[in-house]
């Protein structure tokens, strides 16, 4: 069976591991923290590399910032990642060929194949985490538009300018949906600049009523959020992925949604691929690439 | 060469011509104020398709409301449209094929074919007049989802309900960038409810100060709603058509988008299909069904 040596390259950690073509973690997972320099970073996967790409078939990265269409490198600047990451010329740490897709594609494509969106024919996948990420497959394919950058979650939540994004613009779908967006909810609500994401979730397991108003107003605006989603897309379902999700109350969420669209109902589901979603749809799409 | 009889169902106006396979008008337009009942709708249909099903290949229609995956009906109802029309069975109307596609999408359809987005590999296309329409072509494919409703430009542009939008929901895009978005502008900033789209439209050509406020207002909202779209399918082109197309200012729309978004710089165009873009896309569908 062919086998790939999977990254996730995020901004705080990276993980590798191997996986089988069946999608099956066959090795222990490897975690470090993100190097700070782009050589340090460069250096860890060389390693990582030289180590087991003798093992296995294709090198697979899922990772932070949106992928070219070739998957051979990343577009433009990413956040998270430290300036110059886009430079990297990933094919030339490995013998084997180095296949790359963003993280939440890469989950996206994970729970098309084996997780929650298994045999469906649209689906949209939100990673709700620090940030939110996004991931739609149509008809076995993943969406990546004209330069592989497609299904970023960056629509507005209001056309007036209240709260910027950590991408720089207004409003967008990440900064209402996120952990971050929960604290800030938090903060707006309590007048408290201290306040965290912690307190609310605590909050929340103690009945408290302000608590509760804010993970409301929070979920709420990610239901604003996935109407214009299904309206757009039309999709089978809607997957929920990423730390923030398990606070979601999720036949709420479908029911509101359903409510309340021009397209027929969908279905919104937890994600079940697992916290190594990433590495498994990377391997998975390297594998059949 | 191969020709379809076409036809353009919309809430007001029927109207039906003869195109070839190569999107050309070959017989005169022919022009119906819409019917008030089901029967006489059926009615109209069945005389026009009568008096040309025998010079044509196929029947393309393009309509209203959100057509099957099958391309042979309308799915549930239609705000502009009579009750019980997504229940006509179309293709007992004719002896020769009949094939359905909506109105925006049999549009975009056309722009991509003989138009303004021809050679894209993602495009999406804006129709605006009295209300919003919305087709979406990635890889040579209309975006349809899991029943045929994708496309519908009915995200949201406030997150606390504000506007109550045609189709009952609040705040979609539809009502903040559709003629009649751009009269409930006026209504709120000059406090009137009598004053029109037209009243807005003759201030401007005024240079009356008020009404170019009203209609930056409006460009505003549509900039806001292209953003999210460009941040979500990475298109190679938005292309704006319908008759409320000629009031945006494109390079100001251009400029702005592409100076906000998370993906790579998008292309703003006006439609150059013409008016009946509608028939042509449908006529170019069915001949190559």
């Amino acid at each position: 069976m062919k086998t790939a040596l999977a990254f996730d390259i995020g901004g705080t950690k990276i993980y590798n591991t191997i996986i089988d073509e069946t999608g099956k973690i066959i090795s222990e997972i490897e975690k470090f923290s993100t190097p700070k320099t782009l050589d340090e970073i460069k250096q860890l996967l060389k390693t990582q590399i030289a180590k087991y790409e003798h093992q296995v078939d294709v090198i697979a990265i899922a990772t932070a910032g949106a992928v070219n269409n070739a998957n051979t490198g990343v577009l433009g600047s990413t956040g998270n990642l430290v300036e110059g990451y886009s430079s990297i010329d990933f094919q030339s740490l490995s013998s084997k060929k180095v296949f790359l897709e963003n993280d939440a594609n890469s989950a996206a494509w994970a729970e098309y194949k084996i997780g929650a969106s298994k045999g469906t024919t649209v689906s949209v996948l939100l990673t709700l985490g620090t940030g939110v990420g996004g991931g739609i497959i149509i008809n076995d394919k993943l969406l990546k538009g004209k330069s592989g950058a497609a299904g970023e979650m960056h629509f507005k939540m209001y056309s007036d300018k209240r709260r910027k994004c950590t991408c720089g613009s207004w409003d967008c779908f990440e900064i209402y949906a996120s952990g971050t967006a929960l604290k800030l909810d938090a903060e707006e609500a309590l007048n408290d600049k201290n306040v965290t994401t912690y307190d609310v979730i605590n909050g929340v397991k103690n009945n408290e009523q302000k608590m509760l108003d804010i993970l409301t107003k929070w979920q709420n605006d990610i239901i604003t959020g996935i109407k214009g989603l299904v309206n757009l897309f039309d999709p089978d379902c809607v997957v929920l992925s990423g730390s923030m999700a398990q606070f979601v109350d999720l036949k709420q969420v479908e029911k509101e949604v359903n409510s309340d669209i021009v397209t027929t109902p969908t279905s919104v589901r937890i994600a079940t691929a697992g916290n190594y979603s990433g590495m498994i749809g990377a391997a998975l799409l390297a594998l059949a690439d």
